[in-house]
C-alpha cells in the first residue's frame, strides 16, 4: 500500500470515530504509526489532507459498489432484450431493485466509510475544492441511474434518478444515524422495489 | 431572549458556518458578543454545550414545523371524515403531500438550522447523551407520520412512516449538501405525492 493510501485510510477512520475535530495531521501520523511529520509531507495543508481523503474515499466506494452497479446495468440490458416476453419489465425492475439494495447494503454495513463520507459532505458545503470532488463522485452514481431508469420506461429519468438517489441517501442516513437500527437486505430490497414500482409503474402526473 | 438561548443560537450558527471544529466555548462568547467565560458558566463541558445546542435546535424545529404538521393532522382528519365521498382518500393523500412538502420546504430553506442538525446527528453517533435527545426528537416526527399513514389505509404504517421519513431526509440532504440545487415547493410536493401514491395506492407485496 502506498503511503498516501495509508494516510487517507487512517484519516477516514479518524473521521468516522472522532469526527472532523479528530482529524489532524498529527493524529493521522500517530494512528497510522508513521514518524511525526509524515502526513504533513504528503499533504501540507488541511485542505490538501481533506482532498486526499475524499478522493481515496470515492475510489474505495467505487471499488466496493462497482460490481453491484455493473450487474445492475447488465440486468437491465438483459431485461430490455427480453422485452417481448410478458412480465419482462417487471423482472428488470425487480433486478434493478436487487442491485440498488445490494449497493445500499454494502454502504450501510461499511459504517466507517459512510460516516466519513457524511463528514466530508458537510465539510464540502464550506470548501469549494471538496465540493467539486464530491459532486463529481455523485454524478458517477447518478448517471447510471438515469440510464437504467430510462431503459425501464421512465418518462423523466433525470428527475426520477434524483428521487431514487434521495431515497437511497435517506435510507442510508436513517440506518447509520437514525434510531431505527440496521435494515436487512430484504427490507432494503422491498423498499426500493416498491419505490420503483410507484415511480415507474403507473402514469405519473405532470412529469 | 434568555442568555442560554443566545448561546445555543450562536452555537447553531457556528456549527453551520464552521462545522464541529468551529464550535468552542470561546468562539460562542466572541460571536455572541458575551464576556469571556459566559458560555462556560452556562455549559461547563463540551458535552453540556452540545446538549444545550441540540435541545434548542429541536425546540426551534418543532416551532417552525409545528403549524405544517398540525395542519397535516387536521387535513387527514378532515379527509377521513369525508371518506364517504368518492375521491376523498386521494384528496387526503394530496393534502398530506402538501403538508409534508411544506415541512421539507421550511427545513431546506433554513439551511443554517438543517446543517447544524446534520452536524449534531453525526456527533450523536459518538455521544450517547446526544443520541438520546436526537432519537426523542426524531420520534416526535415519526409518530404523527405513523398515525397519518394509518388513517390513509397503510397496511404497515410503522414501516411506511420509516420510508417516508427516509425519503424526506434524503430530499433534504440532497438539497442542502448535494449538487442538484434547491428544489421548489412544487417539486417537493410532486415527489412526495408520487411517493405516497406508490406506497399506499396499490396492494403492497409482503407488507
Amino acid at each position: 500500500m502506498k503511503r498516501s493510501e495509508l494516510v487517507a485510510d487512517t484519516a477516514i477512520t479518524l473521521l468516522a470515530e472522532r469526527g472532523m475535530r479528530g482529524l489532524t495531521h498529527r493524529a493521522v501520523d500517530e494512528a497510522a504509526g508513521l514518524p511525526p511529520g509524515s502526513t504533513s509531507n504528503l499533504a501540507r495543508t488541511r485542505a490538501a489532507l481533506l482532498e486526499l481523503t475524499l478522493s481515496r474515499l470515492t475510489e474505495l466506494e467505487m471499488r466496493a459498489l462497482g460490481p453491484a452497479y455493473t450487474t445492475a446495468k447488465n440486468g437491465a440490458q438483459a431485461g430490455a432484450q427480453a422485452g417481448a416476453q410478458a412480465g419482462a419489465q417487471a423482472g428488470a425492475q425487480a433486478g434493478m431493485a436487487d442491485r440498488v439494495a445490494e449497493g445500499l447494503h454494502i454502504q450501510i454495513n461499511d459504517r466507517r466509510r459512510t460516516l466519513a463520507r457524511y463528514e466530508l459532505a458537510l465539510e464540502a458545503t464550506r470548501r469549494p475544492e471538496l465540493r467539486e470532488i464530491y459532486d463529481a463522485a455523485g454524478s458517477r452514481f447518478r448517471d447510471p441511474a438515469v440510464a437504467l431508469l430510462a431503459a425501464q420506461g421512465s418518462r423523466d429519468p433525470v428527475r426520477h434518478a434524483r428521487r431514487l438517489v434521495a431515497f437511497s441517501e435517506g435510507l442510508m442516513f436513517d440506518a447509520i444515524v437514525g434510531a431505527g437500527g440496521t435494515p436487512t437486505f430484504e427490507e432494503l430490497r422491498q423498499a426500493i422495489e416498491d419505490f420503483l414500482a410507484g415511480m415507474l409503474g403507473r402514469p405519473s402526473r405532470g412529469l
